[in-house]
């Protein structure tokens, strides 16, 4: 490929590890009393690399696009409904709008191959490869160089952002068609495993869904490396992703993973570079059939499990300030000795 | 009794339920796809009474008080160690000081009971019933007189304070003993199922616990009502946001339940007037063993599951912003009318 992928290092800082969790030990409070916020306070300690970790203008993209496949019916909703919504989070309507809003995340609307023209703006970004991918069900999704167009479109992307921290989010009627595919195909699950209702297809919907997502793979037998599989069973919005999770990886920023289809962009990263995981906080369990499938497929712990499947990044966004109160408990919390509360008889240090 | 409880009424405004569910219905989103905020949006609305709720003035209340208990080591720290974590909290290095500030929540401390005399200060409540409980393995943990005022206290504390939310918090080396205790005796199920570890009993020091506690429950054998169970099985903290739960309920405020105790003082409130769990949003279903058991009992579907097994109200602190999110999803988010969306096909308005 013509690409240049960045290197991502293992974080293998087993000092600094210890550290943080000596730190966590000393807070006034039993040790391991706060759950899983404490495994979420040494992650992201870790990534930043620090003992007292501060999250930085975070970001939060929302990549967009439209599919080919959605032409089949795999969306209880027409594709028009892709540029509309994008035009809801730029007027500040849409779930992810109000809780951007709520939280001070910076919104960055990605135009990545919507069908449709838009007026330039700030808060859009133009990133557009085609006005939708291909039908995968006649040929590939897309063609390597669009694939590779987009990883890079991905990671200009999080090189032109502030801050140390990004969330990711997305929206294009059809793409939980493209995750599922993309999700059978990596992890070797059967795609009736890796396919839900989507927006809302009901019980048959699914299974014409399930039919023809089977076709798609047998179309593209041969494609199994990640690109190859990215391209083939697509998603410019996907693919984008897969750049920004990529490049956010490789200046150890956090990663806040969303739903479905932002796991599904983790999961061809993370082929690529495991090491990407390492970077990730998986912000919820959602209710889309094969979300929780893929998690344990990444060992992934989700914060949340909400029963949300709406996608934009607002599982990410609903989980947000679990991570600002992870880093302000190792931050702003008093140690046992510094507030002068005694220790549990048996680990006092003897005098 | 001569305490007069106040009345609370059932909410049944079936138009108000109606009208909010159609307004979420509505938002430019799938239906339902928000998952559990959406039943916290309309919980929330029903409780407040409009279509377009706003939490205002958001009041962490956290009760403390020590146990005449503690002096049988049913906990792994020393009774000392409650009005160090007042002062801890006092002085802002505790966890639950950390995220009261995070979320802008005021945090008042009030001393129900605890065994030391504080300097009086802002942020500090006097509404000490006895410098600790009584020993329950002896006699009553508290007279009814005594069980009576903190009640009353509770009651006060909260017409006292502005805002139309609750957060409950509390501490007091020994209280899971006391919440077990009242757990037990007005659910019926066995104390082994309602007795966990605490700030971090290994397993001996767990089963000499229940051994105590099920002395307890025989020496208090007659102590069935809601009432003469709390001030037999005890904790001033207990009785006093019994208090508060009663009157926040009153008043209509939303009352965020944190973790085991103050599930346990909410089960108490709830015998005396069940529809104080209308009034209730539990943030979390904690660690402690017992807890699980008590929210599936009042038919409780908690926010968050983080293994958190702290108290003082750092959970309910953790899940504030959600509920925050839910409201703002109510008054923020567009219609697919406003916004210009198209509806699923199958949903759209003939025309």
């Amino acid at each position: 490929m013509s690409l240049s992928l960045p290197t991502i290092d293992d974080i293998d800082d087993t000092a600094l590890a210890a550290r943080l969790q000596r730190a966590l030990d000393d807070k006034t409070k039993p040790q391991g009393s706060l759950g899983r916020l404490e495994a979420l306070a040494l992650r992201i300690g870790l990534i930043l690399g620090t003992g007292a970790p501060t999250l930085q203008a975070p970001q939060l993209v929302v990549c967009a696009a439209d599919h080919g496949l959605a032409a089949h019916g795999v969306s209880a909703y027409p594709s028009d409904v892709t540029w509309q919504m994008v035009e809801n989070f730029l007027a500040g309507g849409a779930a992810v709008s109000v809780l951007a809003r709520q939280h001070g995340l910076a919104l960055t609307v990605v135009d990545c191959g919507v069908r449709h023209d838009f007026a330039l703006r700030p808060g859009l970004r133009h990133a557009k490869i085609a006005p939708g991918s291909a039908d995968a069900l006649q040929g590939p999704a897309m063609s390597m160089a669009q694939c590779e167009a987009a990883l890079a479109n991905g990671m200009a992307l999080v090189r032109d952002l502030p801050g140390n921290v990004v969330l990711l989010g997305e929206m294009g009627i059809g793409n939980t068609s493209a995750a599922s595919l993309l999700m059978s195909r990596l992890t070797g699950l059967d795609i009736a495993d890796c396919t839900g209702a989507g927006t809302g297809l009901d019980a048959a919907g699914v299974q014409r869904k399930i039919a023809l997502l089977r076709q798609v793979l047998a179309r593209h037998a041969t494609a199994h490396e990640p690109l190859a599989a990215l391209a083939a069973l697509g998603g410019f919005e996907i693919a984008t992703l897969v750049g920004v999770v990529l490049q956010a990886a490789a200046e150890r920023r956090v990663i806040v993973v969303d739903g479905f289809i932002t796991t599904a962009a983790v999961l061809v990263a993370a082929r690529l570079a495991p090491a990407v995981l390492q970077r990730c906080v998986f912000a919820h369990r959602s209710g889309e059939r094969g979300h929780a499938l893929l998690l344990a497929h990444l060992k992934a712990e989700p914060l949340l499990d909400l029963g949300l499947r709406l996608g934009e990044g607002s599982g990410a966004a609903l989980a947000w300030p679990l991570l600002v109160s992870a880093c302000a408990i190792l931050r702003e919390m008093a140690s046992f000795d510094a507030a002068g509360v005694a220790r549990r008889a048996d680990t006092a240090p003897a005098h």
